[in-house]
């Protein structure tokens, strides 16, 4: 379909998961799916609160390939809400899995900011609840023209 | 159940989709959804990035039905990263599909905006998990109160 | 696993609900859950507009544990648009439903605002779509470190 890729999956294993105080979210979540072979996942939902966050964003007015010049990168000390991650983990061109995810917060003011996720430490506690999806051939391949990683339908698409 | 209507609806087909850069994220999901018969679906995830984004916000202090001169149009060139998109797909009164979506991005600041969703363009790519539901009577209608289109369960509920 | 707690979980029912103008959203979903006999659930998705919309932040530079001093509470009259809900319903320790709900919502401006819910009147529409999980032994209790309440793993984890 003209601008479009898809692949039709399979739902498999689906997970709750409690992260504690401290622990680097990004690490934790990509241990979790090596542990229990996760390949393929979406984040179904996640709420709690973070502190250590840093992400980036893409600067108005940058053209493609997203290049680090073109980005802004942040740090916070937090603590801050933290009121949803959205993405996915899909295995790299090396088969091992790599988390694509965004992130949502908030500050104390009520103001909500947010982007690409580096990592974040949990602040107070951290709920997750993960879908496996069976998606044979999809996978996270570099984008020569978009300069970031993104998913590849390896079956359908041709190479990036 | 008063104030609440609800139905008990069956999960069908799952699929992940990219959409490529400069594609419109509404057309595409909407030709999508119409290629491979999908009916009623609600967006799991979407994360990426979006140019050329406009959406609409309800003015503080308006009252219902909810009509052009109550609300805000925004357009922003971007790009920005694209946090989150959530909704619907739902036939409309003629039995055509129809998405409510609302849109989450960031600026390269980290400040966050967002609101109903009129249209975006894909900037370096876009993410979306799809989940089909078998939703048989459950439609999206005009609410002569609200004055927007929503979810009208056809089976139970008086008509709009 | 070190610092995180997990279970597999069962996928259950899906539901699609709409809460109607001027309804709790907290107590409709509450009330719901009772309804259905829903212990365990997650919100996929949830989109509408709210009014009368009350939220916690907490403070930059807080220690846990999270008491009311570290927090600001936020009331606005609103509307505003609902762009995100997220969160779990999970029974608490007397076996009675309860939600953990961080919201997201959009000002007329764009600016996009949110935190820990306490609870929002719907304003023109609110649709929500639920998923079931079968999670026997996953309940929210106090976490004495956090200051919170949050998931508990009761089959493998110490009490609080």
């Amino acid at each position: 379909m003209q601008g479009l890729w898809y692949k039709q999956v399979e739902q498999g294993r689906r997970f709750i998961l409690k992260i504690s105080p401290g622990e680097s979210l990004r690490q934790r979540l990509v241990e979790f799916a090596k542990e229990v072979r996760l390949d393929h996942a979406v984040v179904v939902s996640a709420v709690g609160s973070v502190q250590d966050l840093t992400f980036r964003g893409i600067k108005a007015g940058a053209k493609l390939p997203v290049t680090p010049p073109r980005m802004h990168v942040h740090e916070l000390a937090g603590p801050l809400e933290l009121l949803a991650l959205t993405g996915n983990l899909l295995p790299d061109e090396r088969g091992e899995i790599d988390c694509h995810l965004h992130v949502i917060a908030s500050r104390s003011s009520g103001d909500v900011l947010g982007g690409h996720l580096f990592d974040a430490k949990v602040f107070a506690t951290c709920e997750v609840v993960l879908s496996e999806i069976h998606a044979e051939g999809v996978e996270r391949h570099l984008s020569r023209t978009g300069g970031i990683p993104t998913v590849f339908i390896t079956d359908d698409e041709p190479a990036p």
